[in-house]
């Protein structure tokens, strides 16, 4: 797990519509306009895209291509095996964590506010792009894992919030001995 | 999904170790020594935690423990009802979702090198401390979450393999018929 910025390199002719709320990239690749502008900036000047200007309700809109060098910049940073970079902070599994403090209905809240969170992120990933094009598979691949994935987490906190009201333990759940003949 | 910061707030009495990298928060929270210690120093002056000094093999360990203002705001925190902080930045996912300008090889390859990084988080989250504490249940609840979490993503990332290598569409695949019949 290694914590340096890697710079959002790849930027491909493919439309990414940088103001799309529901973007594809949202849900694991969290850009602000203010980081991604002057990124664009930078890969502009060294020659790595080259921009053009489209009329758009008015005022003009920048489209951005890759060139042969960035087409190599992007082949290259994929196929280098060096530690990616994986930061997450999810405030709403934090507060699960600490939940201990609170009474049974109160917990129960807040797995359903973590529930809520993530139903608003995978309804965003169903909003997001979702044809199928045999020049963007991967887009299109990373979707289907988005769906996956939030799906699972969904899933998940439906069955904790069950357990919490009936005073189950969660699925998982193993005891002392079985945790301690693990470790042993 | 809101962008602000949020101070990591709650440090509970239970033994949350600051040096252990293994931290059953760590897949979930990212924070480093340099964002935490002048966190806690701000707690310790808002007078929402007192510190004391503990002998640790020639030096001096800070032990932090919650005062009652303290334990009010994070219980303050755990039940207000804005919008939970969700980032995520997994550079992995990302270079999939650039992949299709690669090989059919390299993109098995770069498929493989984010089951084996997701792999070595999951294998952080085992080695993390599993023993289940009455008073720490949501600590133990979080770790399940965890090894579930990122046991979906290593399955899901074999099966992509399975299906790039066969040059099978993955799982989940709907063709544009199925697609355009859904979100007419």
């Amino acid at each position: 797990m290694c914590r340096r910025w890697t710079p959002c390199r790849p930027v491909l002719e493919s439309p990414i519509d940088l103001h799309d709320r529901s973007s594809s990239t949202r849900f694991f690749w969290a850009a602000s306009p203010g980081q991604i502008y002057p990124e664009l900036k930078r890969l502009e000047s060294d020659g790595l895209l080259t921009r053009s200007e489209e009329p758009h309700g008015g005022r003009a809109r920048n489209i951005y291509s890759v060139t042969e060098p960035g087409e190599r910049a992007l082949r290259e940073w994929l196929t280098e095996s060096s530690d990616a970079m994986f930061e997450m902070r999810n405030e709403a599994l934090l507060k699960v964590f600490f939940a201990d403090v609170l009474t049974t209905e109160q917990q129960i809240e807040v797995v359903r506010a973590m529930r809520a969170q993530h139903e608003a992120i995978l309804d965003g990933i169903r909003q997001g792009t979702p044809a199928y094009r045999a020049d963007r598979q991967f887009g299109y691949i990373s979707r289907l894992y988005g769906l996956g994935l939030l799906g699972w987490v969904v899933e998940w906190c439906k069955q904790l919030e069950g357990d919490l009201a009936a005073g189950r333990m969660p699925l998982g759940f193993e005891g002392d001995d079985a945790v301690a003949a693990r470790t042993r």
